[in-house]
């Protein structure tokens, strides 16, 4: 694609929707179940009793949250995300804060999505179970090459799936709905089970008690992840871009309550039973239901209720719940490297992350986000459950930060804006970033609370390192700008060195020493000598005879070695030549083989490689590789022509 | 050590003789042990009938082995070895074989007697029981740092626990037999079991008998690695060289002979039970002893029979034998870089190979064998029954071949000789070569049928792998060599170019840029020009503001690059100017940082090095790499000076 044809496909609203909602939708297809599964721990009785309260309250932040996040997008309409909006109102280390907790999230929402499409569609497609890490992998390589050949889905692409997911769950609601005020909503297959507490949960109470619900709130507040992504999102959007972008959050925001409300209405009405542990926990008649059974989802044993003889509609729920969750995995592939390429731009990564490739992808981070959620869907064998304990820590260090970071920038414009009812606008929006920040800070200090030790320490052990790796990235760029800067009133740099000395490396007189000798004679240096490194003196003696009878203008030199070695008495006689004459400026020319195979490469040119490298370190000192093409490299030269692409400019920064 | 230096200590029959037998002495600590395995397949009955005559027929082929060696000593008083033998005599493809079955055999010495050791040592150590192989690794390990940093034994050295492991075999021999006759030699620890037959092996007879008779025959050839290596050694003698070296090759096998003869003898008398499946063949009134019953070696069933009631002879039997086996996988720590290193400079492996290091060392061969033993060893778990199997074919194709070998070389010989003394000389020692050469060729015969799909494939696979690969290697660098050859004819090689195109590439003004720019001009050439790539408009337009500001007196042009790459506009935009004027030369500059750790290194010149790697195909170009030493890279040229030596001279070859 051009330079001057990006950014030119803006979104109206109706496909703005499916491309950015469908993290924060398919998060309905696991979050019922993590509240159910947590409040499960203490048995049937506190599902029962607690788990709409506990919906209430993820319905609750999820309300102020996205009222919050309607405020970004008026504010920041360039589309500033939360790393912008910590950066600018909070200063760069608060801006790190989000982009370290941003970048595992994103490696989470793979990982995570990922498991549970690959579980849910377990439910139509039983030959699925006991391979689910492989089949996870899988999905993560094939999004990865997607993503890496540069597949960019049109809207429409995004939106057909996204509302069949819609339309198969709020359908399954609806129908749901009209079987229960009818009285014959069949009940789920797990119906007929009774929950038993966990071992150690049998008489909870008091603080204990609390702790659970707390718990089981936080794995709730897993249905908030891919809230944020609109509001990275307004410039997609078609004018009036804020508007637009506050009225498709709000729907979505809609949508996801309407969506996370059926499903624990239909789960409870169903008599859904899904335990941590299903093989101890429940029990058929007093006895356990052990090791063989096979605990579907929510979605899939609501599903099997409502279309209860109808399999055709559990087989498309269990497909479409699949699909989004894919998507869903796949807006973290454009957004981690996106961020990537922000925190290189800004010299928190390497530069070659802010380089996109020749079909825009950015490669690199693609590769890293694909890494890592591959590593961890193996490490935690694709369990949802376990792989949830990591997540949204994150996402809410980054929310309460950005909620901060809001009112903070409110603040300021007061400070300067006179029109009053402006002024009004910001104070309103100031009291509902507040309320945001605390309401967001809680969930954070709640999650943390009750997750650290469940693996939410590793989620924030990874962030640590990630930030103290940036800050020291950023630091040496730093020093290497400051090294290199010019000073204004230093013109010594421009001073030509006082003579050219050059110096030509013979191995043997074959054409490519031919070659170098006649583009070093070309540049007309002040001295020009050959040199050789008198190994083996039987051969030397028979080199200096050659070099003598071809007559060649240009005298040869042997540098004597005891120890056999080559490199080093090369650079110790371009020191000498240094240091009897600092102004001047040697030259090194190596007569190179380029060949058209890696294990060609490695048969050559080692020795040439490693005196290169050694020579660097010599000030003073240029060297010049003069190429010889063997017949092996020609038309290698088109066959690089696709990935060869980068960015030398930024990469020199 | 200085060249100079090279080959001046010279050895005494006293001192060559440990140096060189350590190989073909260690084997006694296993080679018993294998014939006996073997033959216990068929029960106690076969070892009491036929373990006798094996070790006879083991050897009558020792016997015939050396006295044909002794011929090879005092024909090539050069310490050619069975690869010079071969290649000289039979032609460069026999030479490879040998060179191919000797690589192999020198990995499955390293392993073989790693195992071995680390058995034998379980004797006395029982903790090392169950360890093997991680104990073995280690041992590798510590044998490839000891020869990566050169560390060369003196003869004495090697002299003290070759010499105590002869004395105390033979002591205990010599002990052994008293006893025997004093009627008081105890019984070893597996006297009282009983051998039952393996599975399949009950009712055994014709064919299959020989079959196993043959097969219990090749394990004990086992005893014959390291036969050889004398042969190859024969410069490192003191004079009269080929004499010195004939007298100790005999004496040596006269010892190995006693050392073999002996132990089997003691296990007779000891009546030691070994069998390939201990748990269910040995079997203690009937009942089979089970998984717990620990085999010890034959060396330590005899040792503690013959030393009952003095475990200090136990130990120290042990610990020689583990230390004499440790020194047999050195001397292959010393063969398989020196063998690698000769097969290179004939071209058949990569020049590098060819390489020492400053410390003397041959470091890719080094880590080459010990990667491979060490896998080996991990994939065999230690255990010296299975990787017997794959051992001694390397060994007998080489024996084979060399002995063919000195037949032709005697008739060669004989063809122009007149001296009828020396002639009837010769017609001896070619008889000696020629028995010799049908008895190892029969030994290669039986072992490939006996061992074949026993392991001895994989080994025959791997020679085969070796040598297409060598072959490949040798007709890669014959092509390229006929590429470079200078035509004597030819005067146009020293045609000069007629103008020289500079150009500079720049990124941004800072240090390495003007330097760059500095350089260049230095080198006056005819066209010189600083190239940007417009990939930012805006970043372009400020790069050239502050060019003009600066009064740079190089112009500087801006290439677009509509999909914002790099390298591509660059590389097409040489390839134009050569396309004009193909007399030209085009000299690209290129900025360099150079920075100390390498991780700083991968923040940076990432385009670079892809752009450097791009133009090295386009003829005609020669790149300049303009370096610009960083702060962090001070001092770490002197870090570098131990590692960075090489052998340019034949790296280009």
């Amino acid at each position: 694609m051009r330079s001057d044809r990006l950014g030119e496909t803006l979104l109206p609203k109706k496909l703005a929707l499916p491309v950015f909602a469908s993290d924060a939708l398919s998060s309905v297809a696991y979050a019922p179940d993590e509240i159910l599964l947590t409040l499960g721990l203490a048995g049937g009785a506190l599902v029962l009793t607690s788990s709409w309260k506990i919906a209430l309250a993820v319905v609750a932040v999820m309300v102020v949250v996205i009222m919050s996040y309607r405020q970004n997008v008026h504010a920041y309409p360039s589309g500033g995300g939360d790393y912008e909006v910590a950066s600018v109102n909070l200063g760069p280390k608060a801006g790190l804060t989000v982009g370290s907790a941003l970048l595992v999230d994103y490696v989470l929402t793979v990982a995570v999505s990922v498991s549970s499409g690959v579980q849910n569609a377990g439910s139509a497609f039983g030959f699925i179970r006991g391979h689910e890490a492989t089949v996870a992998v899988v999905i993560i390589v094939l999004l990865t090459a997607m993503n890496l050949r540069g597949v960019r889905e049109s809207g429409a692409a995004f939106a057909v799936p996204v509302y069949l997911f819609m339309a198969s769950v709020i359908g399954m609601a609806l129908f749901g709905l009209y079987r229960q005020l009818n009285g014959d909503l069949p009940p789920s297959p797990s119906a007929g089970l009774e929950l038993q507490p966990e071992t150690g949960y049998e008489t909870i109470g008091g603080f204990a008690l609390v702790f659970l619900l707390l718990r089981a709130f936080s794995s709730g507040c897993a249905a908030l992840t891919g809230v944020e992504a609109i509001s990275n999102g307004v410039p997609a959007f078609k004018k009036p871009k804020s508007k637009n972008a506050a009225t498709t959050l709000l729907l979505m925001g809609s949508i996801a309550i309407t969506m996370l409300v059926s499903m624990m209405a239909l789960s409870r009405w169903t008599g859904v039973k899904i335990a941590e542990d299903p093989a101890t926990q429940l029990t058929l008649d007093g006895v356990p239901v052990g090791d063989t059974y096979v605990q579907d989802t929510v979605m899939g044993q609501v599903s099997k209720a409502v279309f209860d003889g109808f399999p055709l509609g559990v087989v498309l729920v269990s497909v479409f719940t699949g699909l989004i969750l894919v998507l869903a995995a796949n807006t973290a592939f454009n957004g981690f490297p996106v961020l990537g390429s922000i925190l290189a731009r800004d010299g928190f990564l390497p530069r070659q992350l802010h380089t996109r490739g020749d079909r825009l992808a950015f490669s690199n981070g693609i590769i890293i986000l694909a890494a890592a959620a591959a590593a961890l869907v193996l490490v935690y064998n694709a369990e949802v459950t376990r792989l949830i304990q990591l997540y949204i820590v994150g996402v809410f260090v980054s929310f309460t930060l950005s909620q901060i970071g809001m009112v903070r920038h409110w603040t300021r414009h007061l400070a300067v804006e006179r029109n009053p009812q402006a002024r009004s606008h910001m104070v309103r929006s100031r009291i509902i970033n507040g309320i945001g920040a605390v309401m967001c800070g809680t969930v954070l200090v709640v999650v943390l609370l009750t997750k650290f030790t469940h693996g939410a320490g590793y989620a924030i052990a990874a962030m640590a390192v990630l930030f103290v790796m940036m800050m020291g990235i950023r630091k040496h760029y730093d020093r290497v700008r400051d090294e290199l800067r010019v000073d204004e009133a230093d013109t010594k740099q421009q001073l030509l060195p006082s003579r050219v000395h050059a110096i030509v490396l013979v191995s043997k007189i074959h054409k490519p020493t031919l070659r170098a000798l006649a583009y070093a004679r070309a540049t007309r240096p002040s001295i020009l000598e050959a040199l050789t490194v008198d190994v083996d003196p039987d051969e030397t003696r028979a080199l200096q005879a050659e070099w003598d009878r071809r007559d060649i203008p240009v005298p040869l030199k042997a540098l004597d070695s005891p120890f056999r070695e080559i490199t080093r008495p090369i650079v110790d006689y371009v020191k000498s030549i240094r240091s009897g004459n600092p102004r001047d400026l040697v030259v090194v020319y190596i007569p190179e083989y380029v060949l058209g195979h890696w294990w060609e490469q490695i048969l050559h040119n080692q020795s040439a490689l490693r005196l290169k490298g050694r020579l660097l370190f010599t000030p003073g000192v240029m060297v010049s590789s003069v190429p010889w093409q063997l017949a092996s490299a020609e038309g290698f030269e088109d066959r690089l022509d696709g990935p060869v692409v980068g960015d030398v400019r930024r990469g020199e920064g």
